[in-house]
């Protein structure tokens, strides 16, 4: 049976206390929003996200997906109730979710819509947990046949039924019509005047349908309402990449100190040192070793490198086999052909080495006059002297060899030597202690 | 009823293997005598800090408080009663505190005082805690009324008096005039001959005193005889900054990793990466990123900013809005204005920087000729070259151009440009291969 | 009684998903291997490693052990009978020991040698933990003596029997004779078609001997199947090394952040801010300060310098008494003396700098030609101005002045001054505005 999904994402998050709509606060990298959908794809052929008024960027990024707006906060039920006019003659079942659980994985979204389709005669099937720590979580009371009874909001619980451990997660999935018709009927008959998706649970029973919970891991549900709970979402999904990228085989010596982006790839045989920062889009191959302080976003690096310590690689770096980028070397738009080597202290913007040049110590390029950015081309096997500035746009040829501490302006054909620096002038007697004495500029 | 504070600060603490009296090692950036006192002045009157012989730097840090110095270490009893001269004749309550207590909060020995001087005749008050491990605490043992009938010492307790959760922290308040006549009266009949601040509870009773056990929380009372424990009250300050940071609107995508001094403050909307230190004396402001490894002390960063990787802010430095300071760059001294950028590997020291001006990669000031510090001034709408040096003092005027690769040592007019480098000779075949075969030096 | 080991080394480790052997994967800077080996040669006076085929940089890594080669991987009695040949007459015990085992000391060791030798009687000894969680340990099953009556592996284990706390470790104990004739006796009956070493106990109980039991600590037992739990050993070593490090005086402010290597020796009052990462061979003497992002291997840090933060001192470099090296600084081989300064984004490799030696921001040492490495030497008293390229082999003498900016080429003396660099020239009117309308490069 086809399934579509509602996912709320209206929310600010007041205890966040940002300008920014809760949804895009990002965890490994990505907004929240993303990964639910991501999550939700493989399982729903449509998906309407319901944000609040004035989201642009949600919008945005969540395309192509439709949004719905909902003008007015007045709760979970009035949320969804938006997106019922888009869903309402959907040909299956309709599943809400929420877009602070970036945690949840497909096979737990699968699970629930199965268990609504399935042979079991399910008229409304929920998502539930059993937190180490319940809280003050909704509990979900069930009868002897182990059907979902009603659920019970913490406030209103007796002790017993607080001591009940299975809790409502709020996810919920039931035939398109059903939910539409049980959207329209919520009330708002309570203390805060708010229309609550968790009233449906008690329509449906009262409607004579079979009401069941499924049982997810707490870690997969999650949410966030403050920046304390964001990081702790940051934590579970770091915890889960982590595991993923040692099982691949990678070594990480201090797991707990390496942040992975969720779209990191890893090689096998990889090693991590301590305190290395993935941003977004890194391919890793195979035999990298990428040492203690790194730093990488937007970059394939290929076999057997060496990267840092205290190395940052910037969008477009393409970094060769075998090639070694030590510290405080920045590479942006760099492509490093096989063996090539930039060890210390460089700037390499809009570059392209060929294979086992050497870049000295302190080499940067100029690449930037102000108004445009200009390319840097280094040939196969130049060395570049150290403390030398490449002043785009210019080719530096194959084999050819730079002077230390050259101002490089001009194209260096192959097999040539460049330099461009003042010559050395000594005066005896002038040192430091005559300097003392009286000049000053030095 | 006006309140005094005597603070035990005279311990070495032998455990911690230092020279450094044990109330100067910090937490968060600041001796923990500097905590202790900041939580103790808005509740006593007068403060009398007790020191050893000999801690100068100690006597310092508390100043204008009075010192008094135990030249003999004969146990906390006879450490107080130093100060007893100075109070003996004080209008009021004296509490007794431990320089080693650095997370205790003002609202908590404000209950402590308020308790002692309450409606309920309480002749001597204690702060008592329920430690997770009440391992060797002294346990306080209450008679049926709830009042502490006696402190018994781990060692000599039974078990069922093991058994007793509540656990002694030492802090005590009692009238001037009791205390220090207690104070007078403690023996040193015991294995260390030593004189407990403890027996003071003995003797309250003894003279028919309410005593009364105000609890707080074991996290406050931590105290620290090694650096293991004092590894340990850093973490639980952490804890404490990081939470109210997040709490305030900052993200902290590992809140694990970010150290903060005791006095950072982070607007709203601040993101802040993994691996940030903070140094004391820091204030960024609303909607500044800073990235991942980046290192600031006494700095102002102005909203909007982007600071990091790698970024180190020394003290003097102000970051202007919406300015950019990338990896790999110092700024010490330095005044960045609205929109400035210094993106990769330099060195800013004593410089001022108009607006949007462009600081090129591998930019150096030579603030510094072995004797003074110079300035540098840098004009809005400048544009460095990369690979610069600027020999202070030096001033490159308003939209000024320098060329990469310059060492500038007189000043730029506004509009003018400015080049000082070597002209590029190129000699055909004496590349890198024709090296290997001969010339050596490059 | 003379004692001899087999040490079980010739696992692949599949789940490490890794083309190294399991033995050879670090922890704390040191193949795993190598702590056990450092564990073991206290005890025992002759070692035999058995190993896989083509481990060849294994076999080094255990020079000058006698290695022997399991040609097929046929289980762990299958592997410790390779060594049987070796040790079948050797006067006195023999135990069996895991290469994945780093985390094992030799007080413990001692304990199983001295239980067995002892005075009890006992015919085999084994070492056995009591897990937090027993998971699927093979459980040790004693008789009312308190003797090991059987091991029961988990599998085939009863509910009572899972009950048992106690659980086997692998290590075993016994006189060389009977080892090697139970060794010879394990059969493969079962499941996998191995040999299970774990079986010599039911042979050594049908042979009538006493099996014992020497309870061992599971933080010293812990293995390593998986990368994560290479994690884990890290992290147990880790762990270890701080509390020594702070037990020592060192205060390492966030103990968590700091990673040492298996040897860093660390004076009393040292300071090590948070995220500092030591590789094998360094040595850092009282008083040192060594501020958050250092990374150092290979060194000697005198007693009062400071290092970083953003520090990177490479192996062969000494930092002398009270001398500096500040931020994004790399030194490699580098020696300096008391009192010197390098401070800010330098390179100085195969340097000699003497006494109060400063130099400035962005120096740079052009070491390396191409083909060999050179030796810059910098006197003493001497100054270097920033921003300035050494091309070695050069000296620079003592009490002399480099100007800011140069590039120096040839010797300069005593006293002398030398400048290298080009003349500024200013161009009123070709300012940055000009440029936007006119030229490109600059």
């Amino acid at each position: 049976m086809p399934a579509a999904a509602i996912i709320l994402a209206a929310g600010l998050g007041t205890r966040m206390r940002s300008a920014l709509p809760k949804a895009m606060h990002p965890v490994a990298g990505r907004p929240m929003i993303n990964h639910l959908l991501a999550a939700c794809e493989p399982v729903f052929e449509r998906i309407v996200v319901v944000v609040g008024p004035g989201m642009l960027t949600l919008e945005r990024a969540v395309a192509p997906h439709a949004t719905v707006v909902q003008a007015e906060r007045l709760g979970t039920g009035h949320a969804a109730r938006q997106a019922a006019p888009l869903l309402r003659d959907f040909p299956g079942d309709v599943a809400v979710l929420y877009a602070d659980n970036p945690l949840i994985e497909t096979p737990t979204i699968e699970r629930l819509v199965r268990r609504r389709a399935g042979p079991e005669g399910v008229g409304l099937a929920l998502l539930a947990m059993r937190p180490q720590d319940p809280g003050r979580y909704g509990r979900v009371l069930q009868d002897a046949a182990g059907d979902v009874a009603r659920i019970v909001e913490w406030a209103d619980a007796s002790e017993a039924e607080r001591a009940v451990g299975l809790c409502n997660a709020g996810v919920v999935c039931a035939p398109a019509g059903d939910l539409c018709r049980w959207l329209d009927a919520i009330g708002n008959d309570n203390a805060k005047g708010e229309y609550y998706l968790t009233d449906i649970v008690g329509l449906a029973v009262a409607d004579g349908r079979r009401v069941v919970a499924e049982e997810a891991a707490e870690a997969e549900l999650a949410g966030a309402n403050s920046r304390a709970e964001l990081a702790g979402l940051e934590a579970g999904m770091q915890a889960r990449l982590r595991a993923a990228a040692m099982a691949g085989g990678a070594t990480l010596t201090a797991p707990e100190t390496v942040f992975l982006a969720w779209d990191t790839r890893l090689g096998q045989d990889v090693s991590i040192g301590p305190n290395v920062v993935f941003g977004p889009g890194v391919t890793v191959e195979d035999g990298v070793e990428i040492r203690a302080f790194s730093h990488l976003e937007g970059c394939v690096v290929r076999s057997g490198a060496i990267i840092g310590p205290f190395a940052r690689l910037r969008p477009g770096t393409e970094v060769g086999s075998a090639a070694h980028v030590g510290n405080f070397v920045e590479l942006k738009a760099a492509s490093l052909a096989e063996g090539a080597k930039v060890n210390h202290l460089s700037y390499l913007g809009d570059v392209t080495v060929g294979a086992h040049s050497n870049i000295g110590a302190g080499t940067i390029t100029c690449n930037y006059d102000g108004m445009n950015k200009h390319r840097t081309t280094i040939g196969t096997g130049a060395f570049i002297g150290s403390d030398t500035a490449l002043v785009a746009p210019v080719r530096v040829g194959d084999r050819a060899l730079v002077a230390a501490g050259s101002v490089i302006t001009e194209d260096v054909p192959d097999d040539a030597l460049a330099i461009a620096r003042g010559r050395q002038a000594t005066k005896a007697g002038r040192g430091f202690r005559g300097k003392q004495a009286g000049g000053r500029k030095a």
